[in-house]
């Protein structure tokens, strides 16, 4: 692949017969310096997310800037990055003994780590099973998804207990994910919540330093990792859309719509004038189903001017306020509207850019080469 | 592959590593045979939308009932669907320039089809460029997507035009997605809507009969193809989503709860029983992010009993109300929280069967055998 700073002439392959998700790399290789160097500057491991571009080239982006340890959130992706070399990976979604098969073949060939987020998630295996595997127990900063409250005692150490029983598992320490800080609008909520996820993350260190002399810490949201430069007690940050960052971000206040480094170029395929809106080939299945509200309504994307190779400024007044299947509807000023003609492109910056590459089977780069994304359903590849 | 009929005698292969999409085969077979004899005895001819399944074995479970012409929503999906043999394609998508070399190539492998939704639809190709190619014309009867309102004489008669221009365009006549029916509730708020399309369609026929003698009318919306009787004056219906059905047409009043097809087998991660909640392997990368409104929550499926081989009945209150991308949390009474345990199966019927299974790698039959979907991209293969 040609990596960003290679010298951009070529203009995209026009027209496009289907939407493509493209990326720009420099924006990419920007975000992840920045959150490096946050993150080295608070003295703390970055253990990046990868479900966010689930690409083994951008992997390597990260690789190359001195990153080793990621997380995953499934065997499969586990699979498949460990199947580039990646040879440190925490797989932050909850262990249930259906996985024990292939996580202990994984097991055998990288450093794993697994999520223990229920008492019973070890229940019913031979000890020793898994072989040599980090265990994390979750622990509920607030999102109100999975894994233990801090002030639930029992069931942590009950947990913990489990943990114990499997000669093998080194509990590292707890995990969290304050999920609860995309409902936040600005930098100011970002930080209220991220302190009271740090004031949490305290209590567990006191309570159970005791017992787990080595105790980790790990935090994971984006809007946190992105803005806030306090990590203490933490000792490992997970954050994973940064690396793309999209709408939701921007709206939250964790990026500026020029860090935003995904859009869809998307075919106009009718003007509907007569309601202020073009009809492009962007649908659900694109884009995912994902909207946020803005202002009075819900949109599925914003259109970014375009450029003579990729896209420029946001341009929130050319709102995708409809979607279906494959047709998305952008209301758009009238001037706009008029100017279009079939065939003509349009570029969407995603509401949210993990689901997007996530529907999607690669990512195009501005130079004009195709990043394969994990195939869906995955498959063993170790 | 399997079909229905054959002994149902194997159990599923439990427990999962990760979520399923199952499909059961006897109501796959018994919803194609009920829309087919629908459509006959109404007389029109069914030409069913293939994007719900994507699946060339589900696909041949049609032409084994009969079925010769096929809808589908992009090129990628009509040239797979090519490549299994299928000749007769409408790409009920609106047509633009970027579109015009690879409609060209595959309309000199099978009869194709094409939608006009803007008059400019054609502007800048050269006469003659897509060789011998149908052409319809979409109007708008009322879901406010995109095509001409019936009332749109000029931009109809500009549409026409165009195709005229075009040696080897055949103009079949017009085609209508009532997209608008999705937000009926029961038979009563269907009938209407129903009633009102047919009076469009009426409308077009008494306008451009003269021009267009052989016209034909084509419908598709599923919750009037699978109600109602009466479609004079179209002459094809094109429902998709009846194959599967799903909690949405449920909820329309288009289907029953034992009609539908697909439900994703999902394993259970976690308990929070403080919360009246389980913490299900099932996110938006297995269902699509598409929710509904029930009553006062917006829920993203809900849960059917479990089976030694397959799933039951519907049970509304057990209810998938959160999802992010791997994770869905499951409220559920408490005895059937406190009765669960990590890795055991829920089953989840999805809001919209065509994005889970867009979503999905592959369908599983409850023989045990795996059908293999269209791979993401699609790709030419004709």
């Amino acid at each position: 692949m040609s990596v960003a700073g290679a010298a951009k002439a070529k203009a995209l392959p026009l027209p496009l017969d289907a939407p493509r998700l493209y990326v720009d790399l420099d924006r990419v290789q920007a975000n992840i310096a920045a959150m490096l160097a946050r993150a080295r500057s608070a003295g703390v491991r970055l253990r990046p997310h990868f479900k966010t571009h689930q690409s083994h080239a951008i992997g390597r982006l990260f690789r190359e800037q001195g990153v080793s340890a990621i997380t995953v959130s499934s065997l499969a992706m586990a699979e498949y990055f460990a199947a580039d070399g990646w040879a440190d990976i925490t797989i932050a979604f909850p262990f249930h003994p259906g996985m024990a098969a292939r996580t202990a073949r994984l097991a055998r060939a990288v450093r794993l780590g697994i999520l223990l987020s229920d008492p019973a998630a070890l229940d019913g295996l031979e000890p020793g099973i898994l072989g040599a595997v980090d265990a994390w127990i979750e622990v509920d900063v607030g999102a109100g998804r999975s894994g233990a409250r801090p002030e639930q005692l029992e069931r942590i150490a009950a947990t913990l207990d489990a943990a114990a029983r499997h000669p093998g598992l080194r509990t590292r320490g707890f995990l969290c994910h304050a999920g609860h800080s995309y409902g936040a609008r600005g930098p100011a909520e970002i930080q209220t919540l991220h302190r009271e996820q740090l004031a949490k993350l305290e209590r567990l260190a006191r309570d159970w330093r005791a017992r787990l002399p080595a105790l980790e810490l790990s935090l994971g949201d984006t809007p946190s990792c992105a803005t806030q430069t306090d990590f203490a007690p933490a000792t490992e940050l997970r954050p994973g859309n940064f690396v793309f960052f999209d709408l939701s971000q921007w709206q939250i206040g964790a990026c500026t719509a020029e860090q935003i480094a995904v859009a869809l170029a998307c075919p106009v395929v009718a003007r509907q004038p007569e309601r202020g809106e073009l009809v492009l080939h962007a649908g659900a299945v694109h884009l995912s189903r994902e909207g946020m509200r803005l202002g009075e309504r819900t949109v599925f994307g914003l259109a970014a001017d375009a450029r003579t190779c990729g896209w420029g400024a946001l341009r929130p007044e050319r709102a995708l306020v409809g979607l279906s299947q494959e047709h998305g509807r952008l209301a758009a000023p009238a001037d706009f509207v008029a100017a279009a003609t079939p065939g003509d492109l349009v570029w969407i910056l995603p509401v949210h850019s993990c689901l997007a590459a996530d529907v999607s089977a690669a990512l195009y780069t501005l130079d004009g080469d195709c990043l394969p994304l994990m195939p869906k359903g995955g498959g063993s590849r170790v």
